[in-house]
């Protein structure tokens, strides 16, 4: 049995608490908020609870196998220093840390201590994701050209974080998952119009090997709620709109094939393919139940998860970049 | 009586020809091509009219007001200046022409000649752009955030031209004819998946004055076709879907209200409208239609359109700053 | 404080336990089921619950006010007499009985002890109907002329109902809170594709007075899951598209006025108005929360509900109309 | 080469016109309507064409082999009869006649005298019918459980027919061409909300043996335009939306295995099947076109096609029994 304190309990530290109280191989023991509010909300739901102020209870707590952090980004780091200190695995919510400075730092402490990091990297964990690897690693797709994700809605606008540091982690975080390559620069842009440092619109360019290129746009002042990523491969395309209550993912059996003449580079004979397109059946189980489920599994069989903190520091390395390229119009920044 | 010629009959030539053909204040008299079954399926459709594999025919026509050049971009400074010498004015397929300076050179012409220029940008003459003109002017959508679009679909690739230069003549001239505002600089990344130089998949910001900016997106290896534009204001919001049957244009009484603090800039009291949405009716009419309508007004009132030559010049403007951008990965390029 | 005990905790009743246990004016104080691992389930969300096998604990604990049935229905009407006869209010859920008599009964049953029966008809409560409703009240749809609804999805096929007593109270809840009117007669067709006597797919008409027509089509060998209805008036027209994760209810200012000339009654001038569509915002709270909190005020102020004995009554006529045409190939049968 | 003559040039006749005109296998010589506005409007796009007031003079021309008939309903009869009579083949647009008794009529005089008679059902020509008809004839589908067809939008209230005369005969003749079995009987209803004693709304079950059960719902008053068929089938499921630009045929790997075991007839095992959904790709060329085409090649092989008289006979037939079950509110009226 694992056992998992939670510090945070704001928006998501609750998920977290249902997928570990609901996993019949680990157990919640506590949970910690310095907001009375939160922690009331928990007892009301969880009254076998036990729940504190003090996060320093969570950390020194022996029984204690597990600690989540599901704190704002600012805090990430020191708290995550102070759980692997005191010896103890932990799980900490996207993106892992405000610099990779920090991420680097963790990954050494714990690595040191033998410890495990798992980045809440929760959509690699989706059905979607885990059925587009699929087609990826098979090689249904063929060669891959281009990674395109929009993610936008009518936001939150955060105080702390610009809209990429906000929603980008995840399309990050899936583009790397699932292309598997080392990004060689980067190009952002983007917009702030409230005037408080903080882009509201954003738009990464991701430069990979191989003319592969992703891009992600993220917008907090949309009027409507897009979730929508195109995956083109030299052999087959896919769609995933994540949207939709069904068949999210759709594969085209689309593209473009090209035979250059002997002589002649630019004599081109393009021909185009637009066979069927199928829509696979995906897993339904939520992310968070398989996560969870992995990270117990990795907990007893001492390996690191798909999401652990080598993983966490690229997904902080590409938001790091990106802020600096945004801030320079558009400038180039390496990996 | 307006009297038209038209250069170029493949793929979009015959539009023309229906549509001045339709029209009851103008007349086609006279078409050309160098390809035998082109001009034998014009005239099968339109057997009365003259066709020719010689050009100076249109060109030398005395009765020939006005000449369509519908031809391949790389014909369309030589083939638009000698039209001008000939003293007759010329609508030219978009882009207007491969460089600014051709383009420039053309306005020259027509300037000293008193003859008129008329780009063909269709698209600002559908019902859809002309009541998002509407709504931008008459301030309903209060002070614009942004312009988003995006264009892709399984597309012809080009021999010799890439992917921006291919489809953003559209976004760009709606665009500049919905913001109406010179933009100072742009960014522009993409990749070429067929080693030919001619990037299939581009991404294009634009800057403009007070954090106004615009975003395009054009692909010609997606397996699925989007035309979707996104324009928040900070009153209202338009989604545009161009691909929708009907329903196309969607009024949002959303967005975010900051009102700054006196002491602290940064503590935002950041308010959320979520109001009604609403679809207003839109005229139907075929966007050539009503740009062939204003053009014979043009013609007959001696003045320019919406899309004149400055207009097409605008267009060519963009499209050169990003091709120079793209090649150097993303830099940023004023205009 | 109100008191609630919960008969049958297997689909349904989890949710009502969550959404009476939520509100601050009621309380959970027990429920019961045959099976043990449903009273399992339910002791792990809930530990403080007492749970039991024999609805009389239930039904004789002097403490509950009010009794939740969620059992299949052939046992509602036996559970909730022997309810009311207890002296408690009753939540049966939909549709209320087997047959108009036993409904019949209970009402009266109710009425003699001065009690309350609430029938589970929970899509009244959801923000579209109570829009639709606001809609209709308002005078804004005029003349009310169809009311057209469609529920269909690869079902659970059940043992002892067809497909009109599964799904069709819904529609008809729907339908009589709506329209608020009596109909007249009905006209029902289906088929029955696995041989148990029991139809999948069934088609339902009701006529009510002034041309006012009704239809439902219900399925459970649908592939995709469709929730549409579309009521139209003189003045105006509404689309609910209850499977939209937003902008599930629309409002079209579109119709038809006929001008009948004074001399020849065939020669009707028609015109036609097609303006502009709106989508008004609705109130997104959990329906069976507004239901519960309904209830609630209900037994507060010892007052009937929209859904009330009598509005059970109304589904269960309709339903046992419906089987007795469905049996005669279309038979009309009047209510 | 196929000498054409076509009667009525309003709303229909012009395409009836393109598509001969186009097919290098016949020629379109002389068309006929009573309107001269009508008539100018065909001479504009056509001015090679002869055009008469007298349909008398389309009909006696010695030269034409075949005569489209694309007037009102009412005047089919009467026209194709002269057409036969004068030893010409006819194509008459849908429905067929007003009447059975008419229908079989012609199919008599054509008998006699070895004409051809084709029935304009364009719909069993698109891509998407002919590729559900091979799947359901390849046994894809397995055995067929229902076909259900809506048909709505803001449509022109007719003077002289119903909604169901006006818009079903689409549905029907689809029907009657994908399932090609003998309806048993059928049962209609609907509503007339203008007084005129023509139905606006409609709703028709068609009876078929084996439990298969056919549903159609026609609508003038819809604010929106829907046109959705569903068919199920024992191993897999179609929708197939006609008013998507594309993707309108998918195919689902859906349904239902029920396993009666030997003992108990009630104690059904039920399985789902919910495996991949798939869109395959569908033929696009124009319906009229491959029409055209058909006919052509059965007039030059002295054959019947697809639509023959028989086959306008039988959706005459169910109109006529719709009609009568409509007026006696749902009524089962056997075919």
């Amino acid at each position: 049995m694992i056992h998992v304190g939670v510090i945070g309990v704001g928006y998501w530290g609750p998920n977290i608490i249902r997928n570990f109280h609901a996993n019949r191989r680990s157990q919640i023991d506590v949970c910690c908020d310095f907001r009375d509010d939160r922690l009331n909300f928990i007892k009301t739901t969880y009254p076998f609870l036990h729940t504190t102020k003090d996060y320093k209870e969570v950390i020194n707590d022996p029984k204690i196998d597990l600690v989540a952090i599901c704190t704002p980004v600012f805090s990430h780091y020191e708290l995550a220093k102070a759980v692997l200190e005191a010896g103890k695995h932990v799980l900490i919510e996207k993106p892992m840390t405000s610099n990779t400075k920090q991420a680097e730092h963790l990954i050494e402490i714990a690595a040191k201590k033998g410890l495990h990091i798992f980045v809440d990297h929760t959509f690699v964990y989706t059905g979607a994701v885990r059925k587009i690897k699929d087609l990826i690693n098979s090689g249904e797709l063929g060669e891959l050209y281009y990674f395109d994700s929009v993610r936008v809605n009518l936001g939150l606008l955060q105080h702390d974080v610009n809209v990429l540091w906000d929603l980008a982690p995840h399309d990050i975080s899936i583009m790397n998952h699932l292309l598997d390559k080392q990004p060689q620069a980067i190009v952002a842009t983007g917009a702030d119009h409230f005037g408080n440092g903080f882009e509201d619109v954003a738009y990464l360019t991701v430069y990979f090997p191989d003319n592969l290129i992703a891009h992600i746009h993220t917008n907090w002042l949309s009027p409507v709620k897009i979730r929508h990523t195109l995956i083109a491969g030299s052999k087959k395309m896919v769609v995933w709109d994540d949207n939709k209550p069904s068949e999210k993912v759709l594969v085209y059996d689309k593209g473009v094939d090209v035979v250059h003449s002997d002589d002649q580079v630019y004599d081109m004979l393009v021909q185009y393919r637009t066979g069927d397109m199928y829509c696979p059946k995906i897993d339904s189980t939520e992310a968070l139940a398989s996560e969870v489920n992995q990270i117990i599994d990795c907990l007893e069989e001492n390996r690191n998860g798909f999401a652990d903190g080598q993983a966490g520091l690229r997904v902080v390395e590409i938001l790091e970049a990106a802020q600096k390229s945004i801030k320079n119009m558009g400038k180039e920044i390496s990996i």
